[in-house]
Parts: C-alpha cells; structure tokens; sequence
C-alpha cells in the first residue's frame, strides 16, 4: 500500500511517500516561500529521484486543517486534482494529529500549538499507549491559549509542546503551565508529511477515505472576511 | 547556529539543514540508487529551494557510522569535501545513536539494528530522561544478535526497535526477546539526516567537533577485503 502524504498547513511545505513501513522519500522545507511555488516542484523532484509512477499511489493523505488559511486551500487543490486525475481517494488527516504523531511513542502527554493569531492556538491534547497506540485525549480545536491552559494542567504531565505556537507562546507557557513540560526537539517539532502519510496509512486500512470531489478543508474557524461579513451584517 | 546534517549509512540517503530550534530544510530517499547519484544532487536541490548560502553554515554533522562501506565513504567524502572548501568543522555523529534519536522523548528502550551481515548486528541502547535529554546506556556495537539478545532481556523494557535490520531479524526478535516489544512506524523507522543534524548540534555546542582533514568513518568492522587478507596472512 502505497500512501502520499501532503501538508501545506503552516509554514512547511512537506511531501512524502510511504509505503508499508518504508518511507520512500520525504522532501521537507520550512521556508518563506509560498506553497504554490514548493509544494509541486517538490513533489515532482521527489517522484523523479524515487522514480515515483504516481499511478501506483492508492490514497493521498493530507493535512486537513487547521491552519493557514491559504496553505490549506494549497494541499487541499493539490490532492484534489491529483486524486481526480488518478482516481484514488483522499484521506482528510487532521493537522494537529499529524504534528503530534511525529512523537510516536513519546512519555506523558503531547500538546501542538499552532499560532492562529489573535491570542488563540490550534491545539488538542495526545499521548500514546505502551504499545504504540495513538490516542487523541482532547480532539484539536481553536481555542484562546490561556483558557486551553487549564486544561493542560489537568492532564498527568509531562506535556511536550511542540508546533510554531511555541516561540508565540513560551512566555504564556512558562506563567501558566503547572506540570511539568518540555520542547520537542528541531528534527520534530513542525509539520512532516511523513507523519501525515504514516497516520493516514492507518485510517487508509480502516477505511476513513473520501473522494477527491468530496474532501474539503477543515478551517475550524472563520476567515477573516467571513469574520468582518459576519459583523457587519450583525452591525445592520 | 546553521548545521548541515548528511546520512548515507544504508540504503537512505538524506540531507537535512537545521539552524537552531527549526529544521529548514529535509530531504530523504529511501531508494536503491547509490548514493553518489543522490546525496550531492538532493544538497544541491534543497539548497537553491532554500536559498542556502553554504557559507552560512556553522557545522557538518555526517552519520560517521557504523553502515554500508561505501555508502559511509560517500556520505564522509561529501562532508570532507564540503567542510574543506567551506573551512567548517565536522561532526561526527555515530550512525546508532541518530538513528535511535528519531524517537526523541520515547517511553522504555530504544534499539536500532542495522544488518551488518553474517548474523550480526550493529546496535545499541538508549533511553530518553524525562527532561528529554538522551542517554546511550550502550554504544553502539557489532555483535551477533543472539547474543545481544540477552542484554535487552536484561533492560527495563518495552524496547522499541527501528533500523533496517528488523525486516532481517524479525523472526529472530519474536524467538528470542521476551521484555514486551514493539516497532516503530514508517515516518521515523530508518535514517533521517535531520536526526543527525540536531544532535550534531547538540555535540557542537559542547565543542566535539573535528577539522575536514582529521574526520573519518568509523566502520566498527573490518571491510571484506581486509578481513579475507588477514585470513590469507594467518593461513600462510
């Protein structure tokens, strides 16, 4: 079984190609470019250097969202139209799950922020089980840090953060956090599609696909224009 | 701090750049083609999608081994190279060690095997403290596996194996270990230079570092070559 994995949901860009338990390849940059001008270029040099038949993919495995709005719209474009030219399914992988998959097997709790400005974090609270199990304590969500940190708090510890929340939020964490906490390391602590190829091979195996014309991003907020509309139209 | 990470200890190639908490760039193939063919190209590729200036860069962390031979001579070709020209030191990071370094912060024990041939194995063990700060509890070695065996039924356990050689042992892994086991998933299951380049930086700042000219591979073994020499010399 052979997964593609994609996530333009923050500010890497990330492709990967798993098959069984063999990364075949991964091309990773957290740059500041924009995905439309990396995310294909690096799927197109990755598939040449591995000598991909990109027909031989069963399922695309994307990081859904949350997270940057256009980045998302990116991914997402990118796997729809790849999965309607080779007809294979798209497995909608929920962002926050992807980032905290890339500590597999990790001690106590594991707890990605992602910077959704205005205060608030995409987040959502991990852990693992002795034999490897993952499991989603707190299902990801957007929410005001200082309300989320409550939460934390009430959790075993330690906690591992990791995500580009954190340089946002580290002063935060130190007033706020009680438990006892930790920074994943660089090779760890931002999106990898392999992680999102790795976890989406294990929906793939249950199941959970869609097709390319169903699957949509999940933006788990407003955007900003939507959010101006709204309160316009509440003003009048 | 800007560290160049190179592994091509086995049948993995990867690159990888991470300056300080983030990992600006990652490439990894896990494909039959020699090295030669990829490591400098996939550099050279990830570079320009970057915009590195290679004279920015602080440090080369290169998987030193033990591994493949050749793909050793390769991988520490392209660092000397590299770190001559560029008049940056070297940091040699033993291939076991970044290996079991994927599983940053993993509960129990972790326990790379790489295939070595003729039965053996080069392995080691490691743990993760709470704090997150590594511990090699045994360096990396050449042994045949039966006998090392018995040290992991010695240790705390779960262990958790990873490497290229659990698709060679495996069976021998169900025989013969009995503290609870498991095995890591595709993502982080093999080499990844980001691996190398993080904890080479780690190594940095304490200051192990070595000039172009002095760095070599470390094989741990005797080649084939030398080996069938030797036995030459001891029967005549």
């Amino acid at each position: 079984m052979k997964i593609l994995g994609i996530d333009g949901s923050g500010l890497v860009a990330s492709v990967a190609i798993v098959e069984d338990d063999n990364l075949v390849g991964e091309y990773t940059t957290g740059y500041k470019k924009t995905h439309s001008q990396t995310l294909l270029p690096m799927l197109d040099e990755l598939s040449k250097m591995v000598e991909l038949d990109l027909n031989s993919i069963d399922g695309i495995a994307v990081a859904a969202g949350p997270g940057s709005f256009t980045g998302l719209r990116i991914a997402s474009a990118t796997a729809k139209g790849l999965g309607l030219s080779l007809g294979c399914p798209i497995i909608s992988v929920p962002t926050v799950d992807a980032i905290a998959f890339n500590l597999w097997g990790a001690k106590g709790i594991i707890c990605p922020i992602l910077d959704a400005r205005r205060g608030q974090v995409y987040t959502g609270l991990y852990s693992f089980t002795d034999e490897g199990e993952f499991q989603v304590l707190k299902p990801q969500v957007a929410v005001d840090f200082r309300e989320f940190a409550e939460e934390i708090n009430n959790s075993n510890g330690p906690v591992t953060f990791l995500g580009d929340g954190v340089p946002v939020f580290k002063e935060l964490i130190a007033e706020l956090i009680q438990v006892p906490y930790r920074f994943a390391p660089a090779h760890l602590n931002r999106q990898h599609a392999s992680s999102v190829a790795t976890l989406g091979s294990i929906y793939y195996r249950q199941g959970e696909c869609e097709t390319a014309a169903e699957h949509r991003p999940e933006y788990l907020r407003l955007s900003q224009a939507e959010r101006e509309r709204l309160e316009k139209e509440k003003k009048a």
